[in-house]
């Protein structure tokens, strides 16, 4: 592909700006972050429209690779271009030229050495699991529903086991992966119960039940974040306990590990540098 | 239509029950509640889930008839069946049997004068607009978006010229309405601005700004309350003021009054009885 190449080239040689953007999209209708032929992906939207307004076939490099039906509200990318368009004006005509559910929330020029993924020191995520009779019309694509009542303690209980450094083979999509490294490090995994309003705009009064499941790591394998969250259900539903979580882990065993919960109960809420 | 007969004949004569629902729907995909051949309506869905649980043709009286991409949190419905199935089952029916984006929050079996239309006591619609640089990938099926800053005070000192009983020709779509009473109660009618999680769930830190209308009217007039916020906004953006809002009112012209801003920033919240 002609836009890979252009990657390939060290940017200081061609003087060429590399500007960063903040992004957040409703993930829905999109087959994930990462371009692929035929489908409506996130980075290909923007680079179809970074084409449009700077004449340049272009690539994206994305801070994390979300599936499809993952939302961001922090996503982060960078790009090189020879266009002298401040990051601002850079913003704006991306804006007036994506789909409305993908949104820049700010650009800026960085060093030529910014790298969205190399550089990024930790991700936050979070995924959403609805406890209730039913889910929210408005709620649909952003939760996981769930119809029992869960143990929220238990739950961070088990998680003390995951959070450090260790090998997360269990905990992620290792198909043709052989000699990769599974070790990450995850800085927090917290969870909580909170009570959200039905209604995007908070207005209405009637509200339901959400726990919420915050994980900050320095890196993330794939599908990690959705292979923890069902663990930590079976947890929280009674089926295993936290000494089962800390035997799954130790196995290095994707079969030992709860299913990995749906794509849209999960954001991708920022990224630390 | 087979339907609309049934609902003529008087209910107690035939010993069917009297079912009032509560229903909730994200309204962006469909054409509005109203049934309409070969559209998509919250209406039409519903009676075809019914006829499918009950195997009769059922017709269903809606509180409001809300536009297309209008919302509901507390729209109320009801319809007459001869099926014994208890309320609370027909409910989970319906939701099983429902797009994810209509649900039934609740049923339950009412007297048999109980009309949802008629019956209405006060009706409460909310209409959300946002102030900012750009809308939110996630709230754009909920507001309309301004750029420029709006002054709420002065929007709330223009409401209250048109509290109270009025005729609201100049507030709503007149056009083969000849003989129609035009005379409605505004029972409250209040702005605020509010600060709002820009992710449906609440977690996430970023807020932006939304101007909220709450309007309670004991009934609404077609496209009514989109009238009055749209005369409304031109008060607080300074292009009228509350003495010209008083003179559009008494001169019952539509062609007065602002636009009617766009149906994906309402929603009916409840009905009172």
């Amino acid at each position: 592909m002609d836009s890979a190449e252009a990657i390939t080239v060290p940017w200081s040689c061609l003087s060429l700006y590399n500007t960063k953007i903040i992004i957040e999209y409703n993930g829905t209708r999109f087959f994930g972050w990462g371009i692929q032929p035929d489908r409506v992906t996130i980075q290909g939207e923007i680079e179809k429209a970074l084409e449009k307004i700077t004449g340049d076939k272009i690539t994206l490099i994305g801070a994390g690779r979300t599936d499809a039906g993952v939302h961001a509200t922090g996503q982060v990318a960078n790009f090189a271009t020879q266009s002298k368009m401040n990051a601002g004006i850079i913003a704006k005509a991306l804006n007036a030229n994506l789909p409305c559910d993908i949104r820049i929330v700010d650009a800026q020029d960085v060093d030529y050495d910014f790298h969205s993924r190399f550089s990024a020191k930790s991700k936050l995520y979070v995924y959403n699991v609805l406890f209730g009779r039913y889910v929210p019309a408005f709620l649909k694509d952003f939760v996981y529903g769930v119809f029992q009542a869960i143990n929220v303690d238990d739950m961070n209980r088990a998680a003390e086991e995951l959070i450090g450094e260790h090998d997360f083979s269990s905990f992620c999509i290792v198909d043709g992966m052989t000699g990769k490294n599974f070790t990450r490090k995850i800085i927090s995994l917290k969870i909580e119960e909170r009570d959200v309003s039905i209604y995007p705009l908070q207005y209405d009064q009637r509200f339901c039940k959400v726990v919420s499941f915050s994980i900050r790591a320095n890196g993330f394998l794939y599908k990690m974040v959705r292979g923890i969250a069902g663990t930590l259900l079976d947890v929280g539903r009674g089926r295993i306990t936290h000494e089962d979580v800390k035997n799954i882990l130790d196995a290095k065993d994707r079969r030992l590990a709860g299913p990995n919960v749906p794509g849209r109960g999960l954001c991708l809420v920022n990224v630390e540098y």
